[in-house]
């Protein structure tokens, strides 16, 4: 068996510690006589793997108690539309970044199912930095506002949190899709009014979603709410009001106590994903075959895009890094050329030896 | 590793060769250095696994050209919003067969997203008997016509197809959900309009649900449905609109080559299952200790719930049960006593050991 490197945007790489633990167990869990898989979700068993994995979640992003956590699926897109229904159920308009591609279509999914105004975009500067707090302009009526902390496709992050204050100096709640920069390092949760993640970046394998949900935003539903779209529902049910992804909620569980016992906790998942970027960046930033066209402030730790200087070497950097056991550098079809995606399952190694790969390829092909 | 007998009604026991296919692959794929949750869902690798359980799948069940197969998300309860959203975008009124609690919520979820119509219903019976066709009494609008091929809980199943006939001899589709039966046994899909059912009883992990729709219904979609709630936007992209849950469709394209290959086909799993049903009912009612309520024809082949004539027996079954290796007898709830589910997974050893275990509790205890 060999593990190789692996940079996908998602599902993305899983700690291998992760898996050996999952293999050992996967046909008997803990001498029951029975895999995880094959659990009741009422059982005590399992409800005590999800409990643990919750209160290991809380800790590591110290969660405040006034808020929510559940377990859920269909992914970041069908958050897209689960947020209309609950925050609206008292009118406003929800308001949106636009900082790329997933806020787009979350921003596509609001106006179709409630509208949407979008209160600043990163449209002018192509993309390649965040609106800074003055630039936001809400809308009178705002019922919420809406970012993406790191587009996984474009490799631009926020690097503050946005405020949703109106122009009366009220607040709006503000909401984070933070697929694909949750638990990279630690979080002030009590400046969002929801976080939502899907779990197959930072968490877990997809199919699982996790979402953060302030306590006293549960009685904003809409009544045409659909019931598995109802977060008060999911809260009062703890993520089982029917059957949930219990295998992914295990593996998730099973991160959560990696990131915990083996890396640390989340400031040291911090420095290890800081140290990681800045050394692809180093790399990226002293060739002069591969660049990012990123604001350096806005640049992603998760998702490093680059291109070749000449893109006709594109397909030899992509057969050659494979050979060379690192998988899946091929950028988004939508932007083209490389992507590394350095999420918390891609140890340093990977980064070096990516590194040395790059330097490697530019000397002979340069 | 001890492998115990598992009588779970979901999530549900899985092949033990499916299991050990699933342990052996977990971390390295084929030698690709990865883990199946840890590719991209638009890789070739899990294209190709993804096609694969699909056209398994279609062979298995010979789903006619004319139908999409959907590998979702949500279980039968994101089905109970999703139907109504698809097949209402030309008005009309759902119609529904009540006869348990997972038609219930069916039901109750149209009314509260569009208006229900109960066509008939078992209540008058106790829930012990379904209706028979000539009892089914559509609304003149009907739009459907649901019904819930095997009461999970109830152990109450449908011994025909119902058909969506109108007074003007009209026909609307047919919807059934098939959680709990399908697979079990060959199925004419020709007769239905939509079929759908949670993976986790004869299909695979929790967490995925099938859908199998008649491409006409893909365009009588309401204009306000949620994009991921839409079978047409999820049938066009090959029900890769986001990301899948992935190791959940690759398992139950393991549990797909396992009826094919270790069982022979539903033929052969459907004598199995009847087999193994006849012996557990056959041990009932030849004891005086043990009973079922539901009429003969309409008795579950996957799920049996009996009563102990003396239910302070109920805790010695239940831990004396549990210590002899059978697992998870204990019936729902709602209904009390007990609950063997015999899905495919169940195998026939498994039934042998439970009737001589009864039989044996009664001697000692009767």
């Amino acid at each position: 068996m060999t593990r190789h490197y692996n940079f996908c945007a998602g599902p993305a790489a899983l700690p291998t510690a992760v898996l050996e633990k999952a293999r050992e167990e996967l046909l008997d869990y803990q001498g029951r006589g029975l895999s995880v898989m094959e659990m009741s979700h009422r059982s005590p068993e399992f409800v005590a793997i999800a409990e643990q994995a919750e209160a290991d979640l809380r800790e590591l992003l110290a969660v405040p108690d006034n808020y929510r956590v559940l377990f859920l699926q269909g992914g970041a897109s069908m958050q897209f539309a689960m947020l209309p229904y609950n925050l609206l159920g008292q009118g406003g308009t929800p308001n949106y970044l636009y900082t790329g591609i997933w806020g787009k279509k979350a921003i596509a999914e609001a106006r179709h199912l409630a509208g949407a105004h979008v209160a600043a975009s990163s449209e002018a500067n192509g993309l390649t930095a965040v609106p800074r707090q003055e630039d936001i302009a809400l809308s009178g009526d705002a019922a919420y506002l809406h970012y993406t902390s790191n587009e996984t496709i474009g490799g631009l992050a926020f690097d503050y949190i946005p405020e949703g204050r109106l122009a009366d100096g009220s607040e709006v709640p503000v909401v984070c899709d933070m697929s694909s920069s949750i638990l990279s390092g630690p979080l002030d949760v009590s400046q969002f009014g929801v976080i939502y993640a899907g779990a197959q970046k930072n968490i877990g394998p997809a199919g699982l979603t996790l979402a953060i949900v302030r306590d006293d935003l549960l009685d904003r539903a809409r009544p045409d709410t659909p019931t598995m779209f109802n977060y008060k529902v999911m809260a009062e049910h703890g993520s089982m009001y029917n059957t949930p992804p219990t295998y992914s909620w295990y593996l998730a569980g099973l991160v959560f106590q990696w990131l915990k016992h083996e890396i640390g906790g989340l400031e040291a998942m911090n420095a290890l994903n800081e140290r990681k970027a800045a050394k692809l960046y180093a790399a990226i930033d002293q060739s002069d075959m591969y660049s990012n066209p990123i604001a350096v402030d806005n640049r992603s730790r998760m998702n490093v895009p680059f291109v070749l200087a000449d893109d006709r070497l594109d397909k030899a950097f992509l057969a050659e890094s494979e050979e060379a056991g690192l998988l899946n550098l091929k950028g988004h079809r939508s932007v083209g050329g490389m992507r590394a995606s350095l999420y918390n399952a891609v140890p340093e190694s990977g980064v070096d030896t990516l590194v040395e790969f790059m330097a490697d390829f530019e000397r002979r092909r340069g």
